[in-house]
């Protein structure tokens, strides 16, 4: 076993332990730890804001983009608001116990399926610190362990973070390895992590398209991964105008970096105003590249190349393609979409609702913004991310995600004879 | 690419194809496709007994093992089993469009959570023929299609059955591509198969130990696997010892061969008749191994190695323990157990529910025989498998493990804004 096989198998061990403690512990007594770590949190601002500032001072030695220092920065306000994210995490409802279904058997045998946590979390990071905190709240509400990789940029915040959030956690009596840091320093660490199959039960990459790629790659544990959103909105031809309008900005720029905006705008060519949304696009800043009968009908217009249909910009940017209604629509989306989330503009109800069922993503949606792909917005209260793969949990993944299901029995002597 | 991976390619491509038409059936004629292929399954017995003499005289000539020739023979009660289990999961209530849970938001978004079939299916099987048709009816009733890849010893078995239900399906309008056979002569298809992240979304093994270790080992596609059964029965000393022996007889006794058998015996110090439960084990024909506690109370008992606690028999042995309470059993479960299904038998009410709450399986039984660890015995009609890992589905799967969910969100114009 290398060095880094067995560092790992060490932490899980211990996370192992400790996810036993934590699946023990009511409801209270885990919200209990969560607040702690919030006032803890808050006690070492100045601890967090000073390892912060070395991490960023090294981090604008070596050059990194504005994006990049902006993601890494803390102050005062944004480590009130991790702790106050962390407080909320302790006021969500609690799935582990939940009954999901029950039933008497014939023979009399009372069998259900309950909500159990799933056990070590590995959580494989980049540059944002928060992270640490969100990622490390959410597995222990759920009653889970978590071992967490951070990026090295961030390795003193997220250091400061965690022995905050430690010292909240052993104050109200949770187990002290529930939240383990993976040492920096053992860069095949997480090349460990990914092997660790036994020890840790789920891996969840949060960054990056070339970091979830890697997880996904290399992983020998389950991976809850988000990979891509080219999110389309269909403007079909029943669509109010205003409305289409509206959303389709919405959907594009109210954020353009985020994973629920929109990347592709399909219009139905029976609808009027195909014009008028091109050019509130260009007035709102958005370049805007068309298909051929989008230039025919907006001269001047750059030409989408048959990549850009594949691109998740992130940008103010967006390919505008007109098409023959809603099974052009869909087809476009089926060749094109990554299965995050697609909207459909319509006052039609029989064409939405074929939209919706016909539309494979994880998240469909009539008359809305994209933009609303979002856990809180869900009413989830927080995300560990947005699940893009199929199985187990699937669009925004939250407490219930970071559960599993054991099936109990309970009788009277039944054998099967 | 090779010929393998472009052969899996182009199954995985008409999968995806039907599996979008299957999607859009609804239940009834999904159903009505199964019982087609059960008719023109009995239709085909005579074609599916001669093609399964072919197989085995080869597997006669190969000198395979009685147990293999057993598995892999076929017969007409057999067939006619094969043609009512496909009929059967035509009955089972339907996943596919069940609204898991609906909330509307603050802002008058309804947002809900329906359930949706997976895609494409990839099942790779060893020797018994009936897979072909119980995967590809649960497959199919919950609107996947299927690639299946069976045991060269069962190709001409395979292949007939596959015809037949084929034919059945055409007849009822279900996509020719709804379930494909991958031929058999590629032997580099499995490992295509594995590797075929995007054209198959789930793989399931269905087969001995090293069938499912390679798939775990190898698979960059999501597994829904079954690994061990080493499964205990804690007789704590609150039992009824009536009921002890005949749950602890027809746990190891009943069929040693299922994974839901048995295989080791934690009694209580404080259980009065431990030495009657040995004796009555003994009494029925099975091969008892003791630690030094059972030895010193049954005078003669072999003595149960290290590896004993670690083995899953499929056979009439059982290594029996005398343990200091439930905690000490609960640890040795920790240590020893594989996560399937684990039972106490207790008269104690707040010590079996101790158990049940902490004993990490996919299946914690109280006062029931451990051989209810079936998707049958627990109502779900079939089960493709018993999950043994923690993600996506846990313990017996069925139609609903066989199902993932999209949300869906009905809107009147709401931007994020």
């Amino acid at each position: 076993m290398t060095d880094a096989a067995s560092l790992i198998a060490d932490l899980g061990r211990r996370a192992r332990d400790a996810a036993a403690g934590l699946a023990r512990m009511s409801t209270s007594a885990r919200a209990a730890g969560l607040r702690a770590a919030a006032a803890t949190l808050r006690d070492d601002e100045a601890a967090i804001l000073a390892a912060n500032a070395q991490d960023m001072s090294t981090a604008e030695a070596r050059g990194l983009t504005v994006a990049m220092l902006d993601r890494l920065r803390l102050d005062a306000g944004r480590v009130a608001a991790i702790a106050a994210g962390v407080e909320a995490v302790a006021t969500l409802p609690d799935p582990v116990g939940q009954v999901i279904d029950r039933t008497t058997r014939p023979n009399g045998l009372d069998l259900c399926r309950v909500r159990v946590p799933i056990g070590v979390i590995g959580i494989v990071y980049e540059s944002r610190p928060n992270v640490t905190a969100d990622a490390a709240a959410l597995c222990v509400m759920a009653g889970n362990a978590a071992i967490l990789r951070g990026g090295s940029e961030a390795t003193h915040s997220n250091a400061a973070i965690h022995a905050a959030m430690l010292r909240g956690f052993v104050d109200a009596n949770l187990p002290a390895d529930a939240v383990q840091l993976v040492p920096i320093a053992d860069r095949a660490a997480v090349g460990a992590m990914l092997g660790a199959d036994g020890s840790i039960d789920l891996i969840i990459p949060r960054g990056g398209k070339s970091l979830v790629a890697r997880v996904q790659a290399e992983a020998r544990v389950p991976v809850l991964a988000h990979l891509d959103g080219i999110n389309h909105v269909y403007v079909d031809g029943s669509a109010e105008p205003g409305m289409a309008r509206r959303i389709v900005l919405d959907a594009k720029l109210r954020r353009t970096g985020v994973c629920g905006a929109m990347e592709t705008l399909l219009i139905d060519r029976a609808f009027p105003d195909a014009g008028g949304l091109i050019a509130a696009l260009r007035d709102a800043g958005c370049v805007v590249r068309g298909d051929g009968r989008a230039q025919a009908l907006v001269p001047g217009l750059p030409a989408a190349s048959a990549e850009d249909w594949d691109t998740e910009y992130l940008d103010a940017i967006v390919s505008v393609a007109i098409v023959d209604g809603i099974a052009a629509a869909m087809a476009h989306i089926a060749a094109h979409g990554s299965h995050h989330t697609d909207a459909i503009v319509a006052e039609d109800e029989g064409v939405a609702e074929r939209f919706l069922a016909g539309v494979d993503s994880a998240i469909v949606l009539w008359n809305a913004s994209t933009q609303f792909a979002d856990g809180g917005e869900f009413g989830l209260g927080a995300e560990i991310g947005i699940a893009t793969g199929r199985l187990h949990a699937r669009g925004p993944v939250a407490l219930e995600g970071l559960t599993t299901y054991k099936w109990i029995g309970r009788g009277t002597g039944q054998v099967r004879g």
